[in-house]
């Protein structure tokens, strides 16, 4: 069931019922603005990843601002922006199973819409679903540039990967896809710089190959939030996936010289007891803010500590002795944006302490 | 937005779209009919918890089996249940917030409605909505009985606790909330028998302070899968709030002397891609299965074992050579049942191989 949203327009940030996934919007426009900044001298143009924001109208203001279009990493996220008006997706993913290659043929009707592959039997599979549904589906060969998760080998086995989607009536060769994603929490620049330069080195060559097959990349796509600027100074990548700047978390600004964006995502919750002395329980356990990279931080509270989460109960150690009231709200810092966004169905934007929009996080769950 | 259905009834399991929610429905009925037959012969009543399965069909199963009704975390859950036609509902858990609330007063007049408490201010806010609103709603005092999470201490101060319920004219003293959640997943058997020890003998203690005023406890409720023997060994508590007994989960099974259910939850997944040698990956993240337990295990392939999770990608190493085609559908086995079930919005059920139903996560998400 859809939930009713925990807020109206013009109320105040204190007025907003908990747990509640908060947007503040000055520092979530100086994200959106000094991104589209750094890559307007660039030949690289933004396809912002809707996997961490999962909504059509975020994804619009990406656009409006130069990005070309969205990445996103399944048919249910494409199918929120397609319905949404998003005019050009990449599913930046393999698409596995004749239902959800069925319904991605049918988005190609009303969007632009791109999808990666890794094996030539999963190419066989797109084919079909393209050719039942009376379309051409471009589809970019995804390589393994380092993350050892999906990904064909670099060099021949793409090249022969590329002539297979080139050879087909019902497809396109798209490009490539070249994503570093253990490369981005790395936390030295450092340890950053040399697991691109590997990524950029290898989808260069790639590249160069498929070049001296007659093959041209209308996309070479990969980076992310933690090591964007490394893959523009190599030159090779003409898009670029960056999603979590647009929100930051906990778990990036632990990176040594994080990227220069604000938190802007956070999780509203209530203190709900404090009946415990030297501890203050808020509503908002690990439900509804997910654990997976470290726990979430009090903003601007720095005597409180987000100690440990169950699932509706954080237990926050209050360090400098001034514990909040019993309804105060406090604003938590999501150690990971994207599964964060993923537990809520309404973004409230707020601005200097009022609720100015209510969002719907429209591809939430999305789970086939 | 509500997702469409992973599933029809009748498809066979292979068929079934994913990651998907899968409850094994011979199992899951396994696990329901065991708790009833333990709890048959004792004083104590199952009054199962619904933040574990969020849905008001499972509800009527157990209540059914002789479940007196059903306990919840939250406001939102409650009306999940109360719309669902649930009888009987205790919010096991502080409600803070005038919205929240007033929105449970409301509900008292549809259901019967328990709610708790463990601070006098939280005390004359839930007087107050209860005046508004026209009801007269039932109070339990939680206590800490050693998780030293919510709970006011036992003994004296529970008692003017209770005393402050009993003389308002809109709310009525409905016993004591003594749950120790943190003993559910202690290790050994030992450990779990001494967190229980203690905290039967603060209830005991606390139970004949209030008789000794005149106040009779109609619930003195608490325990989880992990520890209900203990409970009901203690004869102190006549309700039990087990809820992961009817899915169980990987960290569950990690308990020596575990419970005698069996493990009837699962998320279905898909192996999208194996081109790494060694590795294949499967389209279930930590966004399909929350890793705040642990990470899944793969059911009934000891040779795949799942590594990694990352949004929306799970890992598998393939530790016997034997790796699985492209297409082919893995049961995980969850870290945590709770959380996992909050990310989907439907159970697929199965016997057999194949669908029999399809049940709403009624209360997923409900964050407020």
């Amino acid at each position: 069931m859809l939930q009713p949203p925990p807020a109206e327009p013009g109320m105040r940030e204190e007025e907003v019922d908990t747990p509640a996934l908060l947007l503040d919007l000055d520092a979530f426009e100086h994200n959106l603005d000094t991104m589209a900044a750094i890559l307007a001298p660039t030949g690289a143009k933004l396809r912002a990843h809707a996997k961490t924001h999962k909504s059509s109208v975020i994804a619009g203001l990406q656009i409006a601002r130069g990005a070309v279009g969205q990445c996103v990493q399944k048919v249910a996220e494409a199918e929120a922006l397609a319905w949404g008006g998003i005019p050009d997706i990449l599913v930046s993913n393999q698409v596995v199973g004749a239902r959800k290659l069925a319904r991605l043929a049918a988005l190609a009707r009303i969007t632009k819409v791109a999808v990666c592959a890794d094996d030539a039997e999963q190419v066989a599979a797109i084919e079909a679903a393209a050719e039942a549904a009376g379309v051409r589906i471009p589809v970019l060969v995804e390589i393994d540039c380092g993350a050892a998760r999906c990904g064909v080998e670099p060099g021949p086995p793409a090249v022969a990967l590329a002539e297979r989607i080139a050879a087909s009536r019902h497809l396109r060769f798209g490009g490539l896809q070249s994503y570093q994603g253990s490369a981005q929490h790395k936390r030295t620049p450092e340890e950053r710089a040399a697991a691109i330069g590997h990524a950029a080195e290898v989808t260069r060559r790639t590249v160069e190959q498929l070049a001296q097959r007659g093959l041209g990349c209308d996309i070479v796509g990969g980076a992310g939030t933690g090591t964007f600027r490394l893959e523009l100074e190599s030159g090779v990548y003409t898009e670029i996936q960056a999603g979590s700047y647009a929100f930051m978390d906990a778990d990036y600004a632990r990176n040594q010289d994080p990227p220069p964006f604000r938190q802007s995502l956070f999780v509203l919750a209530t203190v709900m007891s404090r009946s415990i002395p030297g501890v203050c329980v808020v509503d908002a356990g690990h439900k509804a803010v997910p654990t997976d990279s470290g726990l979430p931080l009090v903003h601007g509270r720095p005597g409180l500590r987000y100690a440990s989460a169950s699932d509706e109960h954080g237990k926050i150690l209050v360090e400098d002795g001034a514990t909040p009231a019993l309804g105060e709200k406090l604003r938590l810092t999501p150690g990971h944006c994207d599964p964060t966004v993923d537990r809520y169905d309404w973004y409230v934007g707020v601005r200097k302490g009022r609720v100015e929009c209510l969002w719907p996080v429209s591809a939430r769950g999305g789970m086939a």
